[in-house]
């Protein structure tokens, strides 16, 4: 069979297919972030989006190193959710004249992407250790890891600070 | 300030149009379950589907009872990022010939959605609580805690059998 064809039949068909997704994720993200960078007017949110720059380009490597450990050739696979997820971010960005407001909302946008990922890395682990493929498993472990940090860091960014900047910018 | 106007100034206004978000999504996801529950070989999947019909349509009435307490009109706002989750979700139901497998992909499917709910949902309560709404904070609260048990059945039931039936199908 293969890979990719409109037949999938195994488990190991499946994750390849979404193993592909994330990868176009992965870069898609890699690609949103610089504009998210520029649009923010908090130092702390923009340390934390330079940070998760620099996480995600090790997130693109180790879903490669993946790919090889399953001796497949690394090939994206375009996303209509996460397509969608950074349409929405960039809209909403684009309707908001207050900075502080403007901070919030990149925040939320932020953590809708890091919760796509959480779930499909989520998910693609379960699989890999039912798979009996624990090698790999243990290799997506450290990029769900990263986005389960990159997710809390945010939580409290908004919590601490910039929420209630952007409440009482108004 | 009307709302939904380009001209977002004030978490207020974040906030009512991330609300009319998630008023579509939850009528998106009540749409695409049946179709789910449709497609899976499953009685114990079908049944959490079908629970989590029912949870979705309180979500629906809790949301429209946030805009009550906002005194706003309850409107739904089309979101690009639920649409191409379901869209996904569709696409690789449609290209999967092994109906456990359909299983497995159909859960992680759910997953992503209950993902992109928590997110939201999280990200809408923690803008309350800074402004001082705690009433309609504990509303949206109890969909948030609904959503994060469904996503956690859903784990369970992949890892106890979903996915130990998708591997052993082939």
């Amino acid at each position: 069979m293969s890979l990719f064809s409109k037949d999938m039949r195994t488990i190991d068909d499946l994750f390849l297919y979404h193993l592909g997704g994330m990868y176009y994720a992965e870069q898609q993200i890699l690609d949103a972030l610089p504009r998210m960078i520029a649009k923010t007017a908090s130092p702390e949110l923009k340390s934390a989006f330079e940070r998760h720059v620099e996480e995600t380009r090790n997130h693109v490597l180790r879903i490669e190193r993946v790919f090889d450990m399953y001796d497949a050739q690394p090939k994206a696979v375009s996303s209509a959710a996460i397509n969608g997820i950074i349409k929405e971010a960039n809209e909403i960005a684009e309707e908001i004249s207050e900075r502080e407001v403007l901070d919030a909302a990149l925040i939320g946008a932020a953590q809708t992407v890091e919760h796509f990922e959480i779930a499909h890395y989520g998910t693609l682990i379960a699989w890999l250790r039912q798979l009996g493929r624990d090698g790999c498993a243990s290799v997506l472990e450290m990029n769900l890891q990263e986005e389960k940090a990159a997710d809390q860091q945010l939580t409290e960014l908004a919590e601490s600070k910039i929420n209630a900047g952007a409440v009482f910018s108004a």
